[in-house]
């Protein structure tokens, strides 16, 4: 029989829905459901009275604002949110885990690239722009290296325009404009790209090549500026030209037995339900773990996610400079926030409520779920490239489209989603494994999830198992099988962070 | 013979050079060229002693930080930047030009869009998202409509999705986040797409459609969510279908005679070098009038570009609300640079110091001719839409691809585009017509520039022959004649403006 409830941890005084729960429906020894409660939604599961802590994850989601009784229906309108927690106070290494989970697999079928601490998943010209302007000539041309260059090498998967909306009418020298420009530079790095260098400038732009390029890397083989070239037809046929023959070089690659240490994988999560901590995300951090014991690399991200639980990652940390950078980074997102004058409660989306998430902290601490048990080898600022393996807390934004191509700038060889209400999203630059939580949404959206994490809600697999075998999957793709968004080619543009001003 | 030099106003102790001067070049009278001068760079037309206001258009570029001779070069490196016009010390009306020139033409054939004060000069599909996440679905969609439903309506000029990197992931209940959200509102009422709504969404987004959607508009002919579909191919076959119903009703729409006073025209310039206020922007201004003295609407914008010379716009503003929202949209850009650690200075572009504008000031200065001589009638808000006609001030940013999706929001429909360096921006949802400041480029770049004001420079033509064959061009591009970049098929990416944070 189907489990009715989930309940994460013994002290917790609530339990998530498996499914729909409709008044009078038997819940657990004498506690009926009061009220008509939505699939992952809440339910008490003893009388609170107002002003008592709401524990899940053995951790405090709110405050109760009015009494409360056994078998009620808990929501965003009934809790008040608890100060998140205080920087100034935390403790590092105090949960450093030893034994993480040994994995079958130690290798994958990659690109190795010749410089670059991480391999391919992919084999790929990427086009860098410095510029937005130089984007309209862009497209014409890359629609004819698509259709008429890139079927003559038949090595190279695909051609992908890094198209962003910075590089001019921007405050270049702005304190902030430091995590634009990085992420521009670092992307330009991604394994998947081949180590192949191309970039398209205009020529009066304020992100200048020096800004995102080594010194040696300028020069006519891997960057051209449209305003050299004598009319509209010049452009196209020297962007052409350059593509071939970093195209003929790309070619030459092929996939070779890597060890995962050379394999970087994001994790992230979006549109995330209360089933996001129970399934998919306690799945993703399975696999994590068995992919950090193969050596390899993981990250997670999404600041705001996960600040409310950061005393549980600071734990994680065995030492004191990446417990500091961990302070400066949320320190610096707070005061991002508080300028803009909101705070981290401006996270939740309307879909995560209706997926039962009450307060950013129940949503923090399924996020956190996703990294696993592992200790943090490193911390690391927005679009930075980690120094080391492991597992990697990488400081970016949560919205789903500015993460993942922070992650690409940080290496990212492919990106493990989870999902509860459900988003097409994918990138061109890198593949995403698409694992839902709820095992509705599988059938639902059967051709665009690739695995379902909603078998651990109904107690079909454990979470060790469905970790198995989405580590399996990781192990796959990385080495060349397609999952749902790429075979679909379904590929959201790359959104840069830029929190300086626009001029 | 041609000019050696173009000197503003009599007052001016500087000049700016028609072409590169050479060491010993006689200039005027006994003036001789001191150094190389390139193109559009300033020289000394007296000697100045260190501290001395450098004058061009009459106005105070900045201060010689060295003693300066007659016939010297000076560049960005030469002047102090003077301090900018306080804001609380502008006066209104005391410029207001009623004799504007006298237009041939009042009117051109437009698409007519049933409660919009404007008619549109394409007649275009235009598909909007709530959210980034949808584009990859949306994008797959669009291509099967252009290649299979678009040829089927031979009315309908183009399928443009308005993709942008907003509503989710968004602090959407911050202060700041009314930009973002009214622009990505309004420029779903631009004219040129038909008054036809289609929006697509995913369902879980912060961006929800009453933020963005009158009340009456939002239903299932409007308006779908992916999240309600069952897979890719049924919410394809959704896209597909709503889209063609658009499509019948546009291709039912046909061009007939509109007043002038129902076309909105944007200007902006980018790439700007000292030419520019010397020849396409004073042509652009011409034209401008003409079509303000034919009832329609012009509209201006670039805020940190037209913030050292807010004095000059103050006293073409009639009345004073009009002059307090100035003060108001000015103060609210100098406080947003300052929080993000930058000021005005943060404008110009290496490209512009190439071209010859050593300061903000002297940007500034050009930046403003492009509004012509007539009285402001209106200021409004980046991305509002005007309620009055005549000559519009929209505090945009001046980034010339965040500037544009802007005038989009505010109705324009089709942008003047003024290039000094030149570059290939165009907009898919409005025709950009790119006016050159000199004739080099215009013979560089024969096939992406419309229009050649560097005539001017040169004596072939005034600046009021340049500015009618730029207005007429504008009356003969709202009625379907299509400028360089659209026939060329170059569309930059819309580009929001979004100050307020990321979470």
């Amino acid at each position: 029989m189907l489990k009715h409830v989930v309940k994460m941890r013994p002290e917790d005084n609530v339990a998530i829905a498996v499914h729909d729960l409709h008044i009078g429906d038997k819940i657990t020894g004498d506690i009926v459901a009061n009220a008509e409660i939505p699939q992952a939604h809440k339910i008490a599961l003893t009388n609170l009275t107002k002003g008592q802590p709401v524990l899940r994850y053995g951790v405090i989601l709110g405050y109760a604002k009015e009494d409360i009784h056994a078998g009620d229906w808990i929501n965003e309108t009934s809790l008040e949110l608890p100060p998140s927690p205080d920087l100034s106070k935390l403790t590092y290494g105090e949960n450093i885990k030893k034994d993480l989970p040994k994995p079958d697999r130690t290798t994958f079928m990659g690109y190795e690239v010749p410089g670059n601490q991480y391999s391919g998943t992919r084999n790929i010209l990427g086009i860098q722009t410095t510029v937005q302007c130089v984007v309209g000539v862009l497209k014409v041309a890359v629609d004819q290296i698509k259709a008429e260059l890139l079927p003559k090498y038949p090595n190279v998967d695909d051609v992908v325009v890094v198209s962003h909306a910075y590089g001019c009418g921007v405050a270049i020298d702005a304190p902030e404009a430091k995590f634009p420009i990085r992420e521009i530079k670092n992307i330009m790095k991604n394994p998947n790209f081949g180590g192949q260098l191309m970039v398209i400038g205009l020529g009066c732009e304020k992100l200048t090549p020096n800004r995102i390029m080594e010194a040696e890397d300028i020069n006519d083989d891997n960057l051209l500026f449209l305003q050299n070239f004598k009319g509209f037809e010049k452009m196209i046929l020297a962007i052409r030209q350059m593509a071939e023959k970093k195209l003929a070089i790309l070619n030459t690659h092929t996939r070779t037995e890597q060890p995962l240490s050379k394999l970087s994988v994001g994790f992230q999560c979006g549109g995330s339900d209360a089933f996001s901590g129970v399934t998919g995300n306690p799945a993703a951090g399975y696999a994590s773990d068995l992919l950090v014991a193969a050596g390899g690399t993981a990250m997670f991200s999404e600041v705001t996610e996960v600040r409310d639980g950061v005393n549980f990652i600071a734990q994680r940390i065995p030492d004191q400079p990446n417990c500091n950078k961990l302070v400066k980074e949320m320190s610096w997102y707070d005061n991002y926030l508080a300028k803009g004058g909101v705070d981290r409660s401006a996270n939740p989306t309307p879909g995560n409520r209706k997926g039962g998430l009450s307060t950013i902290v129940e949503k923090s601490m399924g996020s956190i779920a996703k990294s696993g048990t592992a200790p943090i080898s490193q911390v690391v600022s927005a679009g930075e490239i980690p120094t080391k393996r492991g597992l990697i807390f990488n400081a970016t934004p949560a919205g789903d489209f500015t993460c993942g191509p922070m992650q690409l700038a940080s290496g990212m060889g492919l990106e493990v989603f989870v999902t509860g209400r459900g988003t097409p999203y994918n990138l061109e630059a890198a593949p995403v494994i698409k694992v839902c939580t709820r095992t509705d949404l599988k059938e639902f959206w059967q051709d665009l999830i690739d695995v379902n994490a909603g078998k651990i809600a109904t107690g079909e697999l454990s979470v060790k198992e469905l970790g198995t075998e989405l580590f399996n999957f990781i192990v796959d793709v990385a080495s060349g099988e397609k999952p749902a968004a790429e075979r679909l080619k379904l590929f959201n543009d790359i959104v840069i962070f830029n929190p300086a001003p626009m001029t």
